[in-house]
């Protein structure tokens, strides 16, 4: 049996670079070893690559999917969650989390970046977006050099809503 | 780590029956003990006895929840997913299952039933609604006359979409 | 300028009967005689007939779809709303409306008559789908004989929630 | 009858300054006063000021409404789209438009921004963000330094995808 425990999301492209995806199975392991359950997207490039790292240390992961069925999941993705609403469905992906590490990431990443934001949830960003507003930067990303930098944070910031 | 496997989901009242929290807690029971994932909407009723059975034989419980954050999930739930989208939720919760056992319920149990067959899904009903369109009976719903019977059918019929 | 007025909402199949087609012409011209405002799910069949007879008589449709742009709309939507979260949007489709006109359908529209029921919407029903539980004739569908009788209930029961 | 038409959204706060709100009011005026439909979240703030402007030259305005009926939408709000879906709804907000104006505004409109910019939909910004990835400005944010300038661009780069 699976205890309630930390759930941390990892959120970038579906497509991605070598470096992205290297950095993002890096997470997903150090995710793993730290006992906590990996959220994401469940498809391709950064969540796959974050997804096998997590499989590789006997991780549990969860892909929230946009589509109609679990057949587009990746093929690490333990626990396919088959939503039906489309990128409507990032939303979840980020709320069903205490944090979130932000790989990289394109404007759907920006979008899930945004809603945990706007639901008070921590972001922990490695190379993604940065943010200013009239201006002034907006400093709520908060950085990281690498992946394990990146978990210790993620898990130390992790809210309990 | 959980392997991919067989995923089905209980449906019924947030608000139930003595004899509908029996039959759920006993479905819970039963598909713990054939390894099955259960999924449900995560609040109370008969979703609450059905994870609450799933736990007692060691079973992993999903649920999948209206609101905005996993607070809202009965104990029994190990891994709660928190949408946001509210009753638009019933959607995810059949199409994330290989086949649905909709214990009694009221209107959302409906909408859930609809968007199951809508799906292909196979739907197992105990005490549950049935149909008919233009005065013709449909028997799209497949009857069960105990919890064991319910979750072998289920089984049986769970689809691989 | 239009002032804030009546909404009903036209639901039944993307493919119907002729007869079916007929009926809902003529429910959605009878909306338009009486000024009240066509809310449908903007696509084909029953929603494409019904929107069809309302701008015979200058009446005004919303089509709220399901997909990722507006030209899946049928021809007579004049406000089309793009949703992208697919048949979650037939949750919107009902709760836009102060009352729901049912015409055959199949189990999207079920769903549909799901959601406007549980969420305390009255539902005028034309040849389409009814309902028992646990035995007992659920009569929360309101029979209408014609296009006429069903805009004129739908007109009268129509809640200002 | 309302022909098919432009359709553009005005995007921002749900609370704002005295300054966005009178920019969001001129705009709701220059819309309609250029035969915009204007599109919105419904609710109040930049929302509410941009419906108000629109109402006073006799424009069109929709709401798409987050929560779970039409009262909480401000009273310039002519066609209310009540969705149940919460914060998912921002995306059908800038998906139902074809080009997004956006003033001020905090992480829910962020996400807009996000959803428009990923669907290829033009974003025209008044005083809100600015985005960088990997420490490149990104300019998808088309800027504007006022109320006319804001809907002129919109109107020339509203796509008909």
């Amino acid at each position: 049996m699976i205890n309630k425990k930390r759930f941390i999301a990892v959120i970038g492209g579906s497509q991605c670079s070598p470096k992205e995806a290297r950095l993002a199975e890096e997470v997903g392991r150090e995710l793993a070893r730290q006992g906590v359950i990996l959220v994401c997207g469940g498809l391709g490039g950064v969540m796959e690559a974050a997804c096998k790292g997590a499989n590789s240390e006997g991780g549990v992961t969860i892909g929230i999917l946009p589509g109609e069925n679990h057949q587009a999941a990746n093929p690490y993705v333990q626990i396919p969650i088959v939503t039906g609403i489309g990128h409507a469905r990032n939303m979840a992906v980020v709320k069903s989390a205490q944090a979130v590490i932000a790989i990289g990431g394109s404007y759907g990443t920006l979008s899930e970046i945004s809603h945990a934001l706007q639901s008070g949830i921590p972001v922990i960003g490695l190379n993604t977006w940065s943010l200013s507003r009239n201006s002034k930067q907006d400093n709520s990303i908060i950085l990281a050099q690498n992946a394990t930098e990146a978990v210790d944070k993620a898990i130390e910031l992790a809210t309990d809503q």
